[in-house]
């Protein structure tokens, strides 16, 4: 093994290398450069139950790009049949398209590698290879000697240099090699530097490695003679402090930040760019020192960012998610609620609209008058303190809560009851009676299949009743979506003057629980619904027959949506 | 306003502390002891959605005290009546049980506050008041004097250590206060600790400073006069970084963590126990300097602890949880997965087993067949490893748990299942049909009611084959239980020659929650069943439509009981 490149190496980086992306501020002429290298479509696929096909991918990579990342890593070309189709039909970006592969194996060329020929054969204008850093993986997972695979490092990055493309070095375990033996895990980064990679990104690959910790290396590496504008950092979750372990290294002088969106990623995921990014732009010690490619116009789409890479694999958005969750501006507690009305920054660390969130201040049975009055200003409900109508609505909150209602997850409810009580509430249709069948049978040909129906009786204004029917009309074992999906199709299939308003709504999220109205078990339905204004609305009911609250949430529903839409009455 | 105060106050505790608790360990003599103090039952409540019962309160609390935390706050006695009913008969629990409130409101004497004293008189060993340590909140949010401010802090902390108790003082917004003025958050964390304040705890309430600015302060803190072994400190997640802040802080020297069970919380959680205690107790530099009051048993049920809170709340365990989530030990990337089989440690920071954790490696049926056995065990059925039926069955459980089954909530179905693929199951019966009705309308009176019925035909041993109605035969508004209900009772109102082995049990809990089979949403629903017995058992059903899922979940609830009570077939 030599360590004998361990100093110098920090030769400037030429002129005309990809990565001088022209900055998108002008007002940041004397802060430093930050980087950040986006891997969920390469690390964040390796999150259990996440598989984007290749149109997703390029979905996302759009997303990125407007988002203003600096690299887009799309996946391994030759890997697997969706990130070869990726990159044989790559998204145009601004960002810097990234192919991932790993160093050249031993006993072969860099040039007859065809594993890295693959990677290279994409084409890309940046790449990324991860190596071996830590001598007990060296030995016991590849089972080659120390000094191959710094060979195989340098004949990889020297070919890699020589087609003219950028060239990153994910440090595979550095920080535990560093630990093991540093002068080898220095020795093999080093042998990277020269042969002239461009980025020496130190990876924490089994995130066991603390905030504090990650600091104290970084500096040493530097110290070593790794320049920290040619340095990143890739860290993972296992201890939920990536993003803290993230900024440790920036702090320590490292300029590129690997990470994800959402933080999807392998185990427990990677460093979140959705927390990460707003901390950068927006926190101190980091907003005057730095600045990313992200505007700050771009950060106001942040959260839309997130709900849309959800929504792309079906997951149910983290409420409790930093900036962007539908929780992180929510003041359920009382004191910080009446506090909140005289100054939003007593409780508030940012502006929520600075990264698209909102401001929530939910019902519940801890809150008083204040709270109250709050929640209805968000709805547009302006109520004076000595309003004679606030001790009733918020006796009819409480009592409707000792029931078994939620508001503080249901305000599009919370509305509706509130306006009522100050007669605001419109009043649209009337639900005269429904009747939904569920069956399990075996059809004409003896297979089993499972079939729903219902009707549903609705008078409109002037009287005129209509009478819609839904039934399952191909059923088999599986097709079935139940009597809560009948109800919703029947009811919103001949609301007369309505119809147009609920045309492009529909339901999201269905949660049910049991829960004590007063002494006895009742069922809590809560539904979330969408419409095509992006619009996402919580409604609840409560019954101890699951279905009969399912339906009152489904009217209410419907009831906020034409009341926001200021439908006829 | 005064800041004479700044100095000195660091009076040694008095011997007969409540917060002297026996170690649990022998083998740390030499170790620090950092203190936990959960706030789950207070701050946790907070969460957005969460809404506790008193019975869920005290479950919570046996099992924090179980795990071997050594405060307990159970909520704010005086505040709602669910608090107040949980402080009325508290559960008798090892750890200190804590009573949450407020320093006394100006204008009246600490004795004379009735918020106080309804706090003191939940009669807790231990209280814990908050209180303004921030000029701008002192005099935004209050709208008092910086000096009155003080006053209450001193007078309060006099009171509540002149009734004997052990007292905290969450300083609430201390570190924006500290930034604000420091010499008058100072003068005010040394106004309580004079008072006789046992615990100073540095709140970042808003959760809007980073870790490395949080160790910075703390450490000004104690250079101050604030001694570290009577400093806690209460972070917030608002920037994913509660965690690393916590842990910035300790280094820093506070030997008090305040944090909840699964990172619940006001906005984005309280910095997560459930993350921390593991880190504290295996990784360094914390393993080797510092003990907790949780043991390395105790620790082994962490995941058990943080899956419990989850099903109590009927939330969806999050995946990606660091140590205790369902991926935090996978292994999906295929360089990863063959590495983890040369040698667990490449791609694991920690043994999964030690916070009750399992491996997963997708496409290895090796920690599969293992964890397989293991589960068969429990359900009393012993299987040699060389049983050739294993593969099999190991194949059936991972396809249904992807269809989106859960066996570890289920565990009778479970049982069933095994039994099958063993050849060890009694055929009982068959379900020819089943059909539900559920109905609103107005009766003959016009008042509104509401009536669910249900028909259910089955095949008996011999062929027989039977038919049984339910109808709600007095329908209110109020009255009808369901078509779940329905389904149950006609199923078990004429099961022939089984009628008998169902008389005594009923339906005791119904969970419900949408989740992923393969690529669509589905149903979840667990039912538990109770017997005359005593007998308490869980099975499971998956549908997109809910009574179909329910519906399975009840027939297999029967077979499980005929199997147990040895039915004849």
């Amino acid at each position: 093994m030599s360590v004998s490149d361990v100093e110098g190496g920090a030769a400037p980086r030429p002129a005309d290398s990809p990565r001088d992306i022209s900055d998108q501020k002008k007002d940041g002429a004397q802060k430093e450069r930050l980087y950040l290298f986006d891997t969920t479509l390469r690390d964040g696929q390796q999150t259990q139950g996440v598989d984007f096909s290749t149109a997703e991918k390029c979905r996302i990579a759009a997303m990125l790009d407007g988002l203003g990342i600096d690299y887009i890593e799309g996946g391994w070309p030759g890997a697997n049949p969706t990130d070869s189709e990726f990159f044989d039909a790559p998204p145009a970006t601004r960002a810097v398209l990234t192919a991932f592969g790993m160093t050249k194996r031993t006993g072969r060329s860099a040039e007859n590698d065809d594993v890295l020929a693959a990677v290279l054969n994409a084409g890309t204008p940046s790449v990324c290879l991860v190596g071996k850093t830590h001598d007990f993986h060296v030995e016991t997972a590849l089972g080659i000697t120390l000094e191959e695979n710094l060979d195989n490092i340098r004949a990889s990055f020297a070919h890699v240099k020589g087609t003219g493309r950028e060239a990153h070095f994910d440090a595979e375990h550095f920080f535990d090699g560093f630990k093991s033996n540093r002068g080898y895990a220095l020795a093999a980064v080093h042998a990277a530097l020269e042969a002239g990679a461009d980025w020496i990104v130190l990876c924490d690959t089994n995130g066991g490695t603390l905030p504090s910790e990650i600091g104290r290396i970084v500096g040493e590496v530097i110290a070593s003679g790794v320049p920290g504008e040619r340095l990143g950092i890739h860290c993972h979750n296992d201890t939920e402090t990536a993003v803290a372990g993230t900024l440790a290294a920036v702090e320590a002088g490292a300029r590129q930040i690997q990470g994800t969106l959402n933080g999807l990623g392998e185990r427990c995921g990677n460093a979140n760019l959705t927390s990460l990014i707003p901390t950068l732009m927006l926190k101190e010690p980091y907003a005057s020192r730095f600045e990313t490619g992200v505007t700050v116009e771009a950060l106001e789409g942040l959260r839309k960012v997130s709900r849309t890479l959800d929504d792309i694999l079906n997951r149910v958005p983290m409420k409790q998610a930093a900036y962007v969750g539908a929780s992180a501006f929510a003041h359920k507690a009382g004191l910080h609620a009446s506090a909140i009305l005289k100054d939003p920054t007593t409780y508030e660390h940012i502006l929520p609209g600075s990264v698209g969130n909102e401001r929530v201040v939910p019902m519940s049975n801890q809150a008083g008058q204040s709270n109250l009055r709050r929640r209805l200003a968000e709805a547009g409900l302006e109520v004076e303190r000595t309003d004679p109508a606030l001790p009733g609505l918020l006796e009819t909150v409480k009592r409707r809560e000792t029931q078994g209602y939620a508001y503080d997850s249901a305000q599009a409810s919370f509305e509706l009851i509130a306006r009522e009580e100050l007669g605001q509430m419109p009043h649209f249709f009337d639900v005269e009676r429904y009747r939904v069948i569920s069956e399990r049978r075996r059809n004409a040909q003896g297979n089993l299949v499972i079939v729903s129906e219902a009707v549903v009786t609705v008078t409109l204004p002037g009287g005129e009743q209509t009478t819609s029917f839904y039934q399952n009309e191909n059923p088999t074992e599986q097709s079935d979506a139940g009597p809560v999906n009948a109800l919703s199709v029947a009811l919103s299939k001949d609301l007369g003057p309505y119809q147009s308003y609920i045309a492009d709504w529909k339901l999201v999220d269905f949660k049910v629980r049991i829960t004590n109205g007063g002494t006895e078990a009742v069922t809590r339905v809560i539904i979330d619904h969408q419409d095509g204004q992006g619009r996402r609305w919580s409604t609840v009911g409560v019954s101890a027959n699951i279905v009969d609250a399912s339906f009152d949430a489904l009217v209410d529903a419907i009831r906020w949506k034409l009341l926001r839409d200021g439908a006829p009455v």
